[in-house]
Formats: C-alpha cells, structure tokens, sequence
C-alpha cells in the first residue's frame, strides 16, 4: 500500500504540478489532525538539519538550549548546534528524560548567580518524544515542563523524529491533539516513519521566528523542489497512513518484547515505543549478528552487552518469527 | 522515458536495498563519464547546501573564496558561506565570469601587502560553469586559472549546478574527461537537470578533506536514507541520460534564440546555454507573463527589461512554438 | 602634561580603587561631552573588537552590515565580521565615503527583489568618521543617512576611530553634540588619540542591546580590570584634553599640508584631517624612509608611489621642520 | 616596590619605545624562566580570549575540546569556545581536576564507536592548573595526560590564568622549567597576578599554529599598542616579580588556612593555593560581608554555606589580621 502510494505520487511529479498545491495541502491535513488551525508548517529534509535550524532560528545570540545529557542534539549529531554557535546546556536523564525539577532548581540557581552574564543563558528546553531510549513523557510531565518554560521566558521544543512511535505506543496518554497545548513547536518525523526523508516542523502559534525562510536557505536546506516534501506529507497524513505505518512498528515491539520476555532474555530498560533495549550475551549477539541487524549500545560486563532491537513502519510479522526461530 | 526510470527507481525503493549498491554504482558511473579512477564522490541534496559544505570543508579559518561578484555565493545563498565564518571575496565580472588576470592581481596585491595577516587570506577560487549568466569558460580559460590556484596554492571549486548544459552547448570546447584535470573540485548537478533534488560532488584528486562526513554530518545534510541521492545519480548516469536531458534543454535554447531573432527581440547578453537573456517592451511582457513562466533580471528604462527565459531538460518543442505564436 | 596625566593616573590604579568609580566618571564626562544624558558608555580595548562586538550584538541574525568597499570592517578586519556570521555588503565610496543616494538605490532594489529572503538582509550602515581616506561626511549628509536607516528600519554605526581628529578639522561643520542626534551608535577612539589602548562605545538613546556585557564577554573582551579603560577616558575627557590632543594633530597636518604644497608635492586626494596622501617619486621616497615613517598607499606608475603621511597627538613643530628640511 | 616599576615602566611609554622592543624582552625573560628556547611567546589582554583563540587556533573545524565539567571553558564563560563552533566535551570534576584514567575510558569509548563521525573529535585537553577550586595537578598527572594527549593526537593546553599561585604553592611539585616538557601550550597569567591586564601564551615547541596573528586580529584582539603587554611582562619577569608577587598570596593563604583552623571554621576542601574554601554560618557570614569581601561558591544547607576567600598579590599581613579580629 504504502509503494503504491508512493508509485501514485511518483508520477504526480510531472510537470506542472507546483510544490505549493502539496505542500500547502500538506500542512491542511497536519493542521487538521493536531487540531490546531494557527500552526504554522514547514518541510525540512533531515532530522539533525531540523534541530539546526529550529534552534538556531529560535534562540537569540546569548542563549542556549537546555536538554538531557542523552538527548541527540547533546550527543549525536557532530555538534551541528555548536556550529551555529549555540551551547547545549546538559542535564542528568532518567532514562532518557529529563526531570522537570531538576531543570527548575537548574533555572533557579542560574538567575540567583550574579555572574549571569558571564554565562549562557537558557532560552530553550529540548526534549525528544519518545527519547533516544524509546520512554514517553507523560501528558502531565509535558505540561509541568512547558509551564515550567513560561514562567522562564523559554521556548520548548519537542523533536519528533519518531513521534509516531510515541503516539502509537500503548503506554502513551497523548494525542496528537494535545501536542499544540504542550509546546511552542514540535516535530513530525517522516525519515524513520515510512518516508524517504523529511521531517515537518510545526510552530504551534503562528510562532515562526522572523525571516524562517532566510534561515533554512542560510543553513543551505531549501530545496528547490519542496514538492519532495510536500507529497510525502501529504501521502502520510492522507487516510491515517502515518497512523497505521506506526501503530505496525509498536505491534512488532509488542510481539518482540513478548518474545524476549519468553526467552528469558533481561530488558535493559522499560521501553514502550518500537527501541527495545535488551542485554544478550556476546556469543549469543554474534550468532544472531550474522542474520538480523540490531545495535550496539553499551557493554555490561565481559560476557555480557546491551543491544538495541528497533521495529519500524515495515517490519513484519515474519520477520518477528524469524528471530524467534534463531533465539 | 525519464518518468519511467524514474518510477522504475522507485519501486526499487523497496525495504532491503542498501544505499551502499546505489551510491556506489553511481559514483563508478561518474568516475566513468569522467575519466577519473581517483575520483572521490559524494552526495548532498541541494545546491547552497553543497556550497556551503565543499567551501567550509576545504578552507582553514583564516581563509576566504574568491570569486566574481555575480557568484551565486556571493550573491543569492542568503549569508550561507559567512555563515560559516568565510569571507567571500569578489572580484568583477566579465558577463558572469572571472578574469584570471585579475585574480592574478589581486593576489599579487593581496602577497605584497605588509598588513596581510590583517587580511582575509584567498584559499579558492569559486566559479560556476556555466556561470550566473549562462556563460562559459574556456578550456584554455580554466587552465590558466587553475594554473594560477597551483601557484598560489588555492583550490580550485567548479560549481556545476548546470554542468550539463554547459557541457551540452555547442560552444563548449570541454569534454567531461576535461574536468578532473582542471579543478580540484567539480559539482554534478542533479537538481536543475531531471532529480527530484541532490548534486554530486566530485573530488578530482582523492583529495576529500579528513573527515568529510562529519562535516555534512555537522551541518545537517547527511541523509538517513542515502539511496535517495544515490538512485537519481544511477539513473542519471546509465544510458547517457545526463546528456540526454542537458541537450534536449540546448536543443529547445536554440529554437528560442532562433525565435528571438526572428521576431527582432535583442538579446541583452549572448549566452549560449539554457539560459536566455533579453530586453522586452514592458507592456509585451505584461502580456506574455499569463502565459509563460520567465524571470525578471533587470531593469532597462522606463519601458524595457531584461528578463530570463530558461529552458530545462522537460522543455518540449510544442511549449516553444506556444511561445512563437504570442510573441 | 599628557604623561605627567598619565603617570599620575598610574599611580591612583593603586589598591582600594574599583573599576566602578572611573568608568561612571568617565561615562558621565563622555554624557556632559556630547550633550546626551540617556546615552550608555561602554568601554572596549581596540577598534576591530569594538566593531565585532557592536555589529554582532546588533545585527539578527539574518543580517549584514552596508558599507563603503574601503570600509575598514570591509577590509582589514582580518574576516573578524564575517567570523561572527554576518556578511559585510559593500557599496562603492567616493573618496572613502558612502552615497547616501547610492545605499538608497540599493535598498530599493533589494526589497522589490522577490528572492530577497535568499539574500542577507541589511540592518546596518557603517561609515567612519573620518574615514579611512581622511575625509568628512557634513552634517547633512549624516542626517540624510540617518533619514534613510530610520526609513528602512536600520541601525547607524559610527566608527570614531579618529574621531577627535575629524571633530577637531577646520573643514568640520559637526559639533560633539551633533553625534547623538545623528546615528545610533558611535565609539570615540582613545587608542589613536593618546591613550595606550580603548575605544569608548557611545549607545545614544539608551538604546544598548539585550545582554551587551554578555556579548563582551562571549567576544573575551570583557576586561578583568575594566578601570584601565575608565581612568584612561576619564583623563581624555577632563578639561578638554580628548579635543587638544586632537587639535594637535590637525595643527600638525595643516602645516604639513602648506609644507607639501610649498614643494609642489601633489596631493593624491583633498584631506582636511590628519592623513595625508600625497604623490612621490620613487627615488625621493626611498631616501625619506630612512629618517620618516609614512605608509605606502597605492602604486601611481612605476616610478610615482602615493603615500600616507599621518600625524598625531603626539606629533610636534619640530618634527614637521625635520621633514621640511628633508624634502 | 611593584608600583615603582609600574610608574616608571609608565613613563617609557614615551614616543619612540616601539612595542619591540618589550614584547620581545619579555618573551626572551619567559623563554629563560621556563628554560625552553623554542618556545614561542604571544600577549593577549585577558583570560577568556586567551582560551577562545588559543582553542581556536589549535583546533580543526570537526574537533571540540576536553575539559572537567569545572572548566573554566565550559562554565563561566558565555559561550565563548561554542561562539568558535567548537563544543567543549566534559567529563567529571574531581575537586576540580580532570582524572586520566576517566579521560582515557573516554577516548577509547569514541573510537571504538561506529558513529563517531556523528560526534564532535576530541582534539585537545584543556587543564587549568591550578584548578577552579584551587587544586594542583602533580608532576606525574601531568606527564600521564600529556602521554594520552600524545597516543590520541590531542593537543595539551593548560590555562595558567593563575599560574604564579599554582608554582609558588608548597604543595606544587612542578618547577617553570618542567611546563614545557609537560604541554603544548600552556599560559602565564597577569592580570590575576599583578598585571593591569594581560596573558603570555607560550607554545612550548616551535608550535604556533600558522596565521596565529591572523586569528588574534579576527578575534579582535590586536593590540595596536602591544607594548602595554610587553612592558607589563618585561617587569613581571624581572628580578623574579612574578615569583615573589605570586608567594606573597600563598604566604597570606597559609595564614588564612591557620586562621580558618584555628578559628574551627570548616574547610569545604583543601586547596594549596591562593583560594580557599571554608563553611559559614549564613549569620556570621553576612556580618563579615560588610568589611570583607568574598564570594559565594555553593549553599550548604538553609543556615550554612560555602564560600571563596582568595588572597591576591596585593594582600597584606594588615588584612589578614584584620580578618582574625572579625571571625
């Protein structure tokens, strides 16, 4: 299904067809499904660009961007952030997330020092949902942050890049709908969610920093043709497609932690999104590395190693078995 | 045709194929069509964006680009190369090309000047081909300016956003197999000539600076899916498509310059690529903007303009006799 | 009298005395000087970190600076605007003086453009007071400049580098009081005119940006002990000293202006402040280097040279009689 | 005595003293102080542009720098190595210094990841010595990190803003003579050590990176006047100044720890240096704030508190017991 969507929009890009009918449309149906009339949508290409540019665009020339030690931006992504002259203030993770009092005794503790000045201030809190560990925030813990930024004079940030994985995930008490209430922008990630690239980015009160445009052609992210973007979206927010490619990856973990589970194989962490952390031994991992692909995340001991298995969008339930046969 | 490979290509978009097999096969393929064993190739999406990042990743700190004053980086990439802490120098130019006497004064200068560590030393030297104005180089031009780089110990960047109609016109004297012995660093554009978006950069020497990938890792252009790029440039580069496509938009510029002339329209420059530059009545070209896509380029008097016609690897000749009939 | 000053200041940097007392005496002095109450002082060590530090604390980020091409931000500012992301558009300069009606033209023409958000958008005119060529803009011609910022929502910087020399010319119709009513922001040098280094930087309407200590500080030129620029200041602008430091210099040049007719030595240029260009033979050059300084300038022929010959606060009758009796 | 040399040093800022003359004198008396020849002497005006362009220089564009989470660098600087593009990379603090076996876990971590071209290379050590709390590192620390700087390409810096206090310590196992073979590149602090103003940077081997000068000049940090460095450190390295304005704080902080001691005021850590760190009762300590200043560090609980007693060069026998009178 999702091929032949993808074959149909194919030859939608014949000539003629403007990048705005898709991107426009795009943006309508985003608008509809977070309920949000006032949100302002725009496309971008790849996830670490997108935090690039969000921040930069976002914060001003004397602040910086407070995330969990854990957070891509902090960790991942060849200080891109640092590049654009911004610093990525640390924070200690629970499991991926950052705790909202500790942020808080953070801010305290910044705007009771005198030397301020000297220092970076936090204009921003970055948070990913689900976390790089695959955990949620609650809708509650979301709104204790973002209440948290107000009263700070801080933009919050909410990077989607597997959003749908959250949204579809059991455990989560969010939908799409509450996202506007909870922060000024978020992310809707396309790459990891079916889509040869491009991730949305949605300003949730007609809040998109002056000149935006100036800032995604400046970072050299404008495409030419934006068209590439907007069909994707547009497939993917058509006929709840984004909806059902992530409710497929969070069946798949839900199956794969059922399989662990009756394997006897140890859970690293508690994750309820489509990133499962399970600890295998190394004689184990390396018979199982020569059929199936799974991540490398920290060792535990001599004999022992934490792994990464991720669903996505396409996995199926063949595939599960499959697995289920060599463990 | 090109729908064809392109829907071809995009079942093959299917789960399993690495990016490695098409950003491989396409590089073998470019590294072919230009003669160059030794070729390094890399894939970006857009062209600022490639820009940005070759200039970026080539230049040390204390260096700027050189290049004419019409240079798309100096003029139209919204601070991208500052951006980046780089000056961009400029020199005149010459209906969009640079003089390499000039540069050469410059330099000497520049050499001479006690107060030069107070100064932006010159590190590259920047031209496209064709350049801004449809213009080409020589192959006895490009020599004496790469000759010139060599002395001065610059690198030589050809931005090739349009390297196949410049290639395709009947007054370039250069082959493919020219380029690598010209420049230290070329660009395949893939945007303006068929792709969805991408351009291949190709490092003429094996001389891709340490740690490339961080680079466009750090500046948020490294795609997750890499395929994307990798299977336009396959099909691009099998059966001469490139070529096909660039002449197919030469093909159709001459028909225009034919019709030009036939209805006694002066041509404001003479440009023998894809790109067509001439002076029209204001109140003629009111009426042909209902009908036909051209872009303003400068103003004349009070009553004519310059305006660009350009036509592209889709130009059909049914669109240049519509053309004939208004005009 | 000035090191008798100086000496005596030394040695009030004595233990006990805080920065706090100098600077605000100083900063009021400055106040009473130019006749502004609102204005803000602060105190920065040199003039290429004075102009880095202004134009990046002013500019957005999707901002540049407008100045003329011999501008020294444009020049020889080793890149040091360009390092902090900001792009310097060059206008052409007559005799080292920006257009009023030329900068208007640009701006009319970059806002009917419809790709401007693909270009740098100006938010500043920078001009120097004198300029680098030793010439005055009038007083007209600084409030027509003024007018047009004010009209396209810029900033105007004044750098007065030399600006006592240029307060202190007979062809000067500028009162210091005519400063703050003519742009935003301007520095009175003190590095050019007696002190051992600082540059006073004057915000006129109480207009100092957000978080500035911020920016000196992120810049690192944030001095521990700020009260080396505030007894500095503090002498310059207490009974004149600042204006007959200056008036030194432009006495000094007005005669070696009559020395220079007096010997038919041409003029290269018209200065009414303490540079002078003038035209040399080659062969009488060379002999003069070995007993005067003056800085070369620009080649006329290959056996003319213009030169610069500058004085300053310090320079003496006796010295100019030495060079009469040289030439 | 220290006033004398001032003074009189003042008065040779007469016409004619070129800056040569000073800077290089101080450069050959440090050269001998720290017994190395080769090393390659630079003043620069104060602390945090010293570390902003000595890293900057030092680092390629996809390097960062590693430094204890105490750093200098990373806390209390605004931003200033991240306003270069380069991130700083923390690891734990222990009592302000940086562990060597934490430092080589570190390294081995990030080249033994595949992703590593995701993340920023560690490129240098940054050490500060003595620490922010005050504490050395030994002999032997020393020469271990500066081995694993040497196994993982790295470049050694060591920011001796407070150096003089580190060596003239009784707990300091290091002599001058020792820094050169320990670093490559380390500083001599002024201003916190008697100097209005100023920074020796030393590269220990012939290692200054290309165009330094270019870099200070872009970083606007270019005395025009540099002799205001020069003469400052020419009398600093004269007659063992520094040495002896360096004990004389360590003198005066020996007392102070007896005082604390024998007052049975609780020493929050234990220092060897000029700055000590002692718990307060919050009653007692706003009383002595009225005549004594210090400063806050961290609070302790709701009736107690950590704070920072430095003893300078300047500290006197007199305010040491006028402290004993008041505790």
């Amino acid at each position: 299904e999702i091929l032949k969507r993808l074959a149909q929009t194919n030859r939608e890009f014949l000539p003629g067809y403007g990048e705005d009918v898709y991107c426009s449309s795009a943006g309508d149906k985003i608008r509809a499904w977070c309920g949000e009339n006032e949100a302002q949508i725009h496309f971008l290409t790849g996830g670490t660009q997108t935090n690039q540019i969000v921040i930069d665009s976002l914060l001003a020339p004397f602040q910086g961007v407070l995330a969990a030690q854990t957070g891509h931006i902090a960790a991942h992504e060849a200080g891109a952030i640092e590049f654009t002259g911004h610093k990525v203030l640390t924070l200690p993770h629970h499991v991926g997330k950052l705790d909202c009092a500790e942020a808080e005794a953070f801010l305290k503790a910044f705007y009771s020092d005198e030397n301020r000045e000297h220092m970076v201030y936090p204009g921003m809190i970055y948070l990913s949902f689900p976390t790089e560990y695959g955990t949620l925030y609650t809708k509650e813990e979301l709104a204790n942050i973002y209440d948290l930024c107000k009263r700070y004079n801080m933009t919050l940030y909410i990077d989607g890049a597997r959003l749908g994985y959250g949204l579809a995930s059991r455990a989560c008490d969010l939908m799409p709908g509450d996202l506007p209430r909870l922060c000024d922008v978020f992310t809707v990630g396309g790459t990891k969610v079916g889509a040869l690239c491009g991730e949305a980015v949605v300003f949730t009160h007609g809040n998109t920093p002056p000149h935006f445009v100036h800032f995604i052609k400046k970072h050299g992210a404008l495409l030419a043709k934006g068209r590439l973007l907007g069909v994707q979206f547009d497939t993917l927010f058509t006929d709840d497609l984004y909806e059902r490619l992530s409710r497929n990856a969070i069946d798949r973990a839900e199956e794969l932690k059922a399989l662990f589970t009756q394997k006897n194989i140890p859970f690293y962490l508690d994750s309820p999104t489509n990133q499962q952390f399970v600890i295998l031994e190394n004689v184990k991992a390396e018979k199982l590395k020569k059929s199936v692909r799974f991540a490398f995340w920290e060792q535990v001991d001599d004999t022992h190693t934490v792994y990464r298995f991720a669903t996505v969008w396409a996995t199926t339930r063949e595939e599960i078995s499959f697995l289920a046969g060599l463990l």
